[in-house]
């Protein structure tokens, strides 16, 4: 059926979205269940407005174990005063809030991978009805879009703002100054394979500019990894003018990288203790060994190599010490 | 009743700590559980031994996710040539084995803790008898015990090989020669305040020359930090004299650090988002804020900050990105 | 796909529902699952058929943790004999049959709701194929419809029958003829603002007489909310001139309500535990406090308010001692 | 071991108990497990003292599922001030506080029933530790404990204050004052026939002055029996000349119970739906039917009847709609 | 939609399927999860391949706690030689490979029943994403399908090979055939009421020789039932002339059987303690009390009967020692 | 402490065991919980009682998931008469209950297994509780003893009764004279190697002729098996002269085994599909593979072998077709 034919979101926000001045409020979302028949999700919202101007949507906890962006984005909501703002900007620091709560990636609720459930379903799982809201409600709303990433508990990134190759070169154009603007110790140039599904996506088939990040990794943040988004959030509204005063020095001191095809992925064929042999920034070359896999049912027993499939260097890698078959062990990518 | 009156140990070996040369097999402990009447859990064990000399216990999975240890002792058991060896190498690599298959602190059978489960009991649960197998048997074979720690999924730290402030100064005196020839980038002089309950004492009230080590955290390793350990235990058993060829270069390189009291950890006592101000080895002094914890139910709420209470570098922090009331989150050594 | 396009539906009775007589039996859902490959969930039916007449399906555990229903109509397939029927009754009393026997809202197999979950599917979940089972099978048998709702674990209410506000004027009045003649303490004029997958729906789409009720809650019944619940079926057979030696004396002796809009409802926004200042039946006005919710992480600290935002009386409330952010806290119905 | 072997409390104290004025703090009790390896179980307290004169331990949350006690106790903890008091108050809302964070009986930890625990142990599980701290800290400052009860979500009681029948003529005529002082609706004279392991139990032998309440039950509490609890805590602090500006004007207007033996209790010998045929406070003949089970997997079949074995008044009940072999279904006391 | 405007399979082997030899591979599909961002399912698969001729898919854990298929078909994997084939052979030992490695039915990822999956979906569930790349990447290779079944943790089957009757009737014969070939003790003409979604239905449709086999259950398999299996897929492609040195002399000596209707399945209308009056094979006449269900509730209570519908031999019973209602106790069959 | 100093047991009959007659009723064991605050474990019990003469104690569900015994027993429970018994049998079908009803060898409450349990503790767990009640109230009443066993859910057995080689010879032989009365297909010479905790145990050191079985396994049970113990404890019953009219005819026609040492047992060192090559029953000498473990990461590895030790008969075995490291996969016996 056609967008037109949806039945309403099934989310009410208390906040207005039209309105002048800072408020903090919720999406209510019904959710009725075993433990609370007439219950809802409360998904915290900010919403700063100052007369007409470009609107920024601000997403944080797309994934629930990602802790950067909630933490640049609970902080500027609680810090952003209306007369800096010139037109809006709405902040959604935990956006799969389920999943933020449980502090996983999908939601305990119904396992829903948000970067994966767009459009969303205003009939569906709570992960598809807070994807409907967006799709529907927020994203019509904004001019630019800015999506916070860091690895998770299975994952390390190094830190880099990133942004899709498009088929629309001005919106492309428009993205890519945007990463430079944010910027991140390195910045990316993303060609992705297979795109449906993603907010991503959502946001680009309207006309949006979208950019998104990877920050680090492994379920926690540090000093350093929450001060480049908190940074970084700042310098790219300055950079869209909508935050006001904005100092534009910080460009062009980031490191441009790019993963060109399927070959940066490695792949365990074993289950096992992970030893790396390279740590995150290394250079590496084809065929190197990059990680070690100790079978743990006994000792004396050979370990299986893990090997890169291209030269560059090791852009993400597998966090946890024990590895299972088919789990991504190292990413790599070309400074560009 | 006195330990002479005990039953003897549910395990039998499936090796000869006696024989001479290279074996692996297993402690194998009886377990009757619903999914297997007749079950056991088998506990990887390798032995190296070549005519006499003094014996080394080696272990890791003390705690189940912690992954520097049982990296260095399974590459260890996996080379280690009886030929290079003078005396005998004990190699646990995975001491509490069901919390390390499953990749958590304790074991997922009782929950036991292994390092407050000593001097354990025969009859007890599954953990307990493999404590009270360390402790009457595999304990008094050893001259000196090398046990490997990390922050496990939940507290990064700071590389050290520690031992412990002990009222026999000489059996003191050769622990910490030990540390310095374990040679990790910081060496810690550690005063328990309760060690009821801990493998390192039930050693050192045996006699044992014991070390330790936290090499880092949050439930991964990295090539960096697997590569302290594995140069770490073989450092040691060069020092010892039970690895052949020693040399003892490296001794004198390492930070000497000290936790002087209760005061050099600071607690949260809300729950939250937690945003680091500072990061590892970063100095620190008395009340400085060193993280805040963001309210998750609501924007637009003040955070409580977590201060230090002493002078210091941060040696030791909570890593999960999200904290609860509780929950260590800061920990302050001092350089001596 | 149009309905005349489904499969069959998945389930067998094992009554034949145009037999005289009293027959107890079952409808035989197949469910392959782990623990029975070749499995069924057995859904208890009665059918009390005594010559022509309308027919009356009644139906209990609708939500599975709602009990005046299930006992009225235990009770009533029990005892209730073919010759004091003029036409057919079709009882059943735990409609979500796997959610009545784990005392819980939804099923356990699927967590499906079963009141949003009409017009179901022949090839869905086990819930889904139940509810299909009633749409193609047992609703257009059928000419009057009870379907008993209590507040289950989570919510209480005042007791009341109830029907909705229809646009054929004509089924709604004869509905409300029968919400009179059930003579509940309370009776209930609703309007419900999103129906969609409702039983009562689906029921009234079909033109049948539909009506429903709310007897008290927490999961519990009393010998009082019992009483109201077996009176008040026998009462509306009689009304309806299905059970014999209709007695018509009970009839306007309720308390008629109204539920206008949203506004009737009020919903927490902190969690925590609740302290409740009014009760149900007491009247209040519209801002009163008629609850304060006292975080627990630690004393001292401010409890948040919930107000009202109508005048009327306190018709249901949240049950359990804590509460959650999202819950609804109140509901105010007024007397017309 | 006698007591004055034991190792030392877990558990330190963020409040000084000799200190005059108003603290909020926490118990706080170091639990290391999966996911905290150095994380500690926070129980909130609050003392209030000026000056010299008795000490009052309030306690509620003994069960997780009791709230009558823990709304008063938190009121109270907010709003009392120093001035107001002559001697000390101590106030845990929430004695096992996990239990009370889940909502449940029993602590989620270990299963604790708290008040089966004392005399604890220091090295016990999370239970036995908090009762341990009682046991060995806080009962030993205190002249008079009032600890909450209600029936919890399983069961249900008519609101009474309560002390037991003690050896100690003196003790326990003191102890019904305090109950009479209490002016709950009813008052009970309690024989436990086995006091093992009771908080009761453990402030008794240490002479104290102990009182407890029932207030209510089914996991909820209203603005009538919450009015109860802190109506009546305020009313023993006033008689024991604790609270400033005693009114003793309550006294007398309770009628007063008595449980005299087993036979107040009927259990359930089959599984199934209840439906009570008395309410709380009815009258009741010894052999009356007091609610029937119907069996739930099939329906005319018969259901079971439970009877009493005394005559008297119907003073708690089984809770929830299904009821299991074994659960107690109804209570019986006598009125004095 | 139609198949061809599906999107690709999110499944890429690891082997490629035209290349002569023997290769040992996985089928990779991605599976982003909490535990893991970037994991995926590794399905183990051979294929061995030797110029130009006949393809044979062969499957075992459709079900994952089926075990003869499973055995078979890893030993045939690791054995069988290029050179010994002349065309090709496809291995999947555990089609629904997530449920075999939980020992379980259905997958423990999304409950999936792999046969009753089909055709599959690329976007859909990891059992749906496994189907349709069988529907629509294997199937369409393969000339004829061996698919083994046995009665899994839940049903005890007598061993048999069997085929459907189909409306190509030169299609049925030939895969009656087959079955013959396989030479199980018994043979079995299935006429399936409801086929949607089967993986027999797909490869039906699409023209295969598709045969099955059910041989044995419990969740276990005997050196017997391993060897049928064994001799059974080596007959097979014997006769297909896929494996060399065909030896066809086993044809003929099984028995056929035939399941005509409904009336051969028996079901419990009631829960507890089963005891079997027949065992396997055992010749029973319509009304035989073939099975006794006793209460566990009390002693001395009435058990209840279950009877046959038809004579025959007890082909297929329920395994597990406790029964519930709607499970399938008994299936008689017809030697014809 | 010594036994008189115990507290008195928690559980009560319902029967009482010195009246004539049949009488059906429970032990009652309160057990309070977070779903019945005042709940019980419920277990079915028997005594039929006929004068005086001496007393059997027959029990089934030591461990829940082994059917012939509960099956037999419920049976004799239902059907024997007072008239037909000369003193006094007491029949617990279901020992640990708990275990029982959820069809898993321990108890879900607290993974007790009842066979290792004893002599029990009456302030300890529920399985510890049923334990101490069965040690200091029933077997103090019996004088013989029959304990149903079979191989529950993981492992099978050659069906046999058995009892124990004992010191007391007096004793020894009428134990074994009781075996040979049961008469089934084998009979057992035990050799316990540890014997702390068992029932067993518990009933010989009073001096009890006490006799056990192993009657099959996999967690169902047959017309055969189910037979085999119906009859057995018929025989035993007569053989004692408790059951009227015996005959004895049955005796001497099974064969005796015996397990020698503990190299009947052969254990897996490897997990994966296990492929049994003996089947039970067979013959077989030391050093014949009588299991291969196929690993399931991948096809083309190579499986690992299982020998036996020594010559003999495979009289049990691993049953699921998953194994586990540490599991007892065969266990061979000599026939005397």
């Amino acid at each position: 059926m056609t967008v037109s034919e949806l039945r309403p979101s099934a989310i009410s926000p208390t906040v207005d979205f039209s309105m002048d001045g800072v408020q903090h409020g919720f999406l209510r979302l019904p959710y009725s269940r075993d433990d609370s028949a007439w219950g809802s999700v409360m998904i915290p919202v900010t919403v700063v407005k100052n007369g007409e101007g470009p609107t920024a949507l601000l997403t944080g906890g797309n994934h629930g174990d990602e802790y950067e962006g909630p933490i640049a984005l609970f902080d500027l909501a609680r810090t952003l005063k209306a007369e800096d703002v010139a037109g809006r900007v709405i902040i959604l620091p935990a956006m799969n809030y389920p999943a933020f709560v449980s502090g996983t990636r999908t939601s305990p609720i119904d396992k829903g991978n948000m970067n994966r459930s767009f459009p969303g379903r205003p009939d569906g799982t709570v992960t598809e009805k807070i994807a409907d809201y967006l799709q529907r409600e927020l994203l019509p709303l904004a001019d630019i879009v800015l999506d916070f990433h860091s690895g998770g508990k299975t994952l390390d990134f190094l830190p880099f703002c990133a942004a899709h190759i498009l088929s629309d070169k001005q919106q492309e154009a428009r993205s890519f100054e945007l990463v430079d603007a944010f910027c991140a110790p390195y910045s990316m140039k993303m060609l992705e394979i297979d795109a449906v599904g993603m907010y991503d996506t959502a946001a680009e088939e309207m006309g949006k500019i979208f950019i998104t990040t990877e920050l680090g990794g492994g379920g926690t943040a540090t000093a350093k990894s929450a001060g480049i988004a908190k940074q970084g959030v700042t310098n790219v509204l300055r950079r869209a003018d909508i935050l006001k005063g904005g100092d534009r020095s910080a460009a062009g001191r980031t490191q441009w990288l790019d993963m060109p095809d399927g070959n940066c992925f490695s792949f365990a064929e074993d289950a096992g203790l992970i030893e790396p042999l390279v740590d995150m920034g290394d250079s590496v070359v084809a065929g190197q060994v990059v990680a070690r896999i100790h079978p743990i049912g006994k000792t004396g027993a050979l370990p299986s190599d893990v090997c890169t499939k291209m030269d560059g260097i090791l852009c993400a890698r597998h966090f946890p010490g024990l590895v299972k078959a088919g789990d991504c062990v190292a990413v790599v990518a070309v400074a560009v």
